[in-house]
């Protein structure tokens, strides 16, 4: 049996996109003698539709796509994701399901067992658990049939009190197809892997595994679809962050034939978060998913052009050098608006960057706008010391200059703040805090340097003082960031224990890290919830980012 | 036997305040010899503690209460919300649970098994739902306990494949006390009673039903705790919008005593979403939530005074006047901020507003400031013509201003964007969408303008000609509201059909819009969502408020 997998990227609710696409590649499998062609969780309306679900017109477009896919299943049986209806009364109004379309009709629905609920995910929000298990037959095969989270409920603390696998391998299935949108974050690849192979060893069969790929709104889902031997073999793997589609052949053995590149199945079950920070991690990846993240927010938004407000300092040179590789040096146009405040190679280190680049940029001091608000302002502030006030007001006038520009030319804002400023509230509302997507909101400074060694591995494409000197928000008279801030060696490794790995403070400090520093930090942390709250969506590379995935009160008194 | 209903206000995470308010209130019952006091769900850390719930640390301080509480729990029993740990390795880690505690023991305690995971709600994010129920004995009565939406799963389409009443009657018990924390909305509290009367109904058992209020950054708890007997009667009612205590005499026949002055438990099941929107509904409630929300965000933020960007038109004056009435106009100050194209009566009306309300207020122009904007933008810009960009402009440089007033003198920003205009994007992010707290958010323009003639009431606060005159942002010469979307009277109706009643464009049409209008409505609010995202909270008072509880995709592309 020839099975082919479809590994794409979707665009949220474009039905007519989706289906096209889904239907091209049910052609190309049907031109190549394919028996069995399979997509990837919710592939009709992409994933995560979310509130969208809420809308029956919604629920019917996705229906409606089924039907025209069902139209082309003739020949060969098609996997597809897509939402079913529940027809009892009672529990919510929605399964998450996979369709198997075959001589155009439908065989069989299955529903999906485990919602997850954590992090980004709300399914159990729009979705019923399945509550009876089948399998498919097909060709005369039994296909145990899940869906993404469905295989996931293994290990010490499950977070399920079913496996839908328990339940399926009493119906002595042939194989195990999983349809899956799981995300990218850099230490979710390997767990990955690692659970596709407990689970064929449980259960003591194949896999067939394919994941969607493209980044939606602050999702990165990096695909990597693959088919697993029971003995663990990869007899097939997809590529990372792109489209691919890949067919293998199913022995009548029960094996598939082929062997993945890539053999890498056989690594160790990884601490999915690592107990340690470790700002060199899979730095590689980190920039595949920025990059994917820039362009598939520009393609699916429809936008073109960015802009990015060049400092000098590295954050915004990771940003224009990431935009640039993503949309063209041709789209990007950067923005230097030097201050009082500015160093002279604070300027002359952004043209740099740009002529690296091969980027437009255009240069306005601010100095006259500043002067301007604070001859309007002085009637109000009578005379009092400059101070935070002052400092947040050329933010400001950047922010307000910048935007002016995005509205006249139709270029979009690329956000360059950092993980570690944005936990700390280090950055100003409506300056500095501005834009419409965060490039390195779940970078902390110091994946910021790695990231910057990383984009100069060929060659300097941001000049070297940019990534040696002391950083600085230029803001006041010869301010850097170690005024405010303990250094980012000290304060990173502290905001990773509390973000990605929730320790509290007593946990922290048990760890060797200073008491009142751990106190002061965690506090920052948690009464700057109310600055975040009005970010933009951040690129979502790591296992915990601010965000739709990081929900926390901000009325509240919590180690704050 | 004496039962207290404690209707308390929790402060998130401040584990200190709240039990040493649930300690005082039980010492007062002491006092009067209560048998038993009954507090809200998850009362020790208040509701929503939301991920807060994923830090061991957050739950230990939980834990750390109970015992606290235990300690004074000893002539009379107490029956307190606090999350518990589960025991099963399988399942989440936590259950969401009510402590009976007497005699300085922790008699029993009982687990919700419907967890509430739509709108605003994200209980199956932290808990395990219960899967065993039982009643707790209390002074040879026995008592079904049950927690906020344990209650809520009657009706023709229910939630849930399972009801806990429907368990622990089979115990017969001799009461229901609910637990609750069960959020405003201006259609909620009709609801509400009505859900109590069909479990009374139901089960033939008396009810007794502490809710918390308070506001929790955006979502307003109203309270309105109650007594039920079993005749559907109620024995006590205890206030909206503000904290209480009240006993209950529970006969041996087991009856309560007592009669609520307002005994209106006798109301139809209202829609609980109105089919067609009712622009004066409820609005003296929906002016107490909207008192409530800002003076709790003040009161827990640790914050005193407010600032308001006025601009003599009908939303700043609305927020201007609910913000003197919530703090005191002592606390509320008023900044003007002409421009060139702000007509004379903008500036009269507002000065008028602010001397009818007795708040201090600065005038600052514009003009000087934007001029220097156009000056330094000139060699970018090249004599584009004006556009969006310079309307932006202005209202980013009002921004800065407030904002610099705000950090200067530490007030917040109270932002007065309303419902129709967040909605279809009408409104500069970073200019007229800054903001700390949204406070009209929530209310479709029409709403507002009920809701002017309501705070005018008793005397003429706003000036009548604010509420009269056709509003306009006045950011280009004679410029409406009405140059850019449909009067309000036929686009509020169609957004909420959208929104509150999630209709399709379909469904819209059918019911006698113009389906171009219809079309070009809903894309506006779905293309609109990226600046919707970067908003502040909103003071939830309808059914379904932007923020927290309404989550669609940015990226996408659905009716857009």
């Amino acid at each position: 049996m020839k099975i082919f997998l479809a590994q794409q990227n979707y665009h949220i609710g474009n039905f007519e996109a989706n289906t096209a696409k889904i239907i091209k590649a049910i052609e190309a499998a049907k031109q190549q003698q394919g028996d069995l062609i399979v997509f990837s969780e919710l592939a009709v309306c992409g994933y995560p539709p979310r509130d969208f679900l809420e809308f029956n017109d919604f629920v019917e477009q996705c229906l409606a796509a089924i039907e025209k896919i069902r139209a082309v299943a003739d020949t060969i049986g098609v996997l597809v994701g897509c939402p079913s209806r529940n027809p009892k009364v009672e529990g919510k109004d929605l399964f998450n399901s996979a369709y198997l379309l075959f001589e155009g009709q439908i065989k069989g629905i299955v529903h999906k067992t485990l919602l997850p609920n954590y992090d980004i995910f709300d399914e159990y929000r729009y979705f019923e658990p399945a509550y009876e298990w089948n399998v498919l037959e097909f060709k005369g095969k039994k296909l145990a049939v899940t869906i993404c989270e469905d295989i996931w409920n293994v290990g010490d603390d499950p977070l399920y009190r079913v496996s839908p696998m328990d339940k399926l391998i009493e119906q002595q299935p042939d194989i195990m197809i999983n349809l899956s949108a799981s995300p990218f974050d850099y230490v979710h690849e390997d767990g990955r892997k690692q659970i596709i192979k407990q689970n064929v060893q449980r259960y003591r069969l194949p896999m067939v595994y394919c994941n969607t790929i493209g980044s939606q709104t602050e999702i990165v889902f990096d695909g990597g679809s693959l088919v697993m031997n029971t003995n663990g073999g990869l007899a097939a793997e997809l590529p990372y962050f792109t489209e691919g589609m890949q067919s293998v052949i199913w022995n009548d053995d029960g094996s598939f034939s082929g062997n993945a590149a890539h053999n890498t199945a056989g690594v160790a079950m990884p601490d999915l978060t690592p107990k340690e920070f470790e700002p060199g991690k899979n730095i590689g990846k980190i920039h595949q998913a920025l990059l994917l993240g820039i362009q598939d927010y520009f393609s699916k938004m429809g936008f073109k052009e960015a802009i990015v407000a060049s400092s000098g300092g590295i954050d915004s040179a990771v940003v224009l050098a990431l935009a640039c590789e993503a949309l063209g040096p041709e789209h990007v146009r950067a923005l230097l608006l030097p201050s009082q405040f500015s160093t002279l190679h604070s300027v002359t280190d952004a043209e740099q960057l740009s002529k690296n680049l091969g980027n437009h940029y255009d240069t306005i001091p601010i100095k006259g706008i500043f002067e301007s608000f604070e001859h309007a302002l002085a009637p109000v502030f009578k005379g009092l010391p400059f101070n935070v006030a002052e400092e947040n007001l050329q933010s400001r006038i950047r922010g307000a200059l910048v935007m002016a520009l995005s509205n006249k030319f139709g270029t979009i804002l690329l956000n360059t703040s950092n993980k570690s400023e944005l936990a700390t509230g280090y950055g100003t509302l409506y300056g500095d805090m501005a834009g419409g997507l965060g490039v390195l909101g779940d970078l902390y400074k110091l994946q910021v340097y790695t990231l910057a060694r990383y984009i100069n591995r060929h060659r300097e494409i941001i000049p070297k003082n940019i990534i040696e000197k002391a950083p600085s928000a230029e803001l006041r008279h010869d301010q850097k960031d170690s005024d405010s801030l303990p250094e980012y060696s000290i304060l990173d490794p502290i905001l990773y224990q509390y973000i990605e790995r929730r320790q509290g403070p007593r946990e922290i400090v048990a760890m060797g890290h200073d008491p009142a520093l751990v106190t002061r930090i965690l506090k920052l942390v948690n009464t700057n919830e109310y600055k975040r709250n009005q970010f933009c969506p951040i690129i979502r590379v790591s296992p915990k980012a601010f965000g739709v995935g990081r929900r926390v009160p901000i009325v509240g008194k919590y180690l704050s």
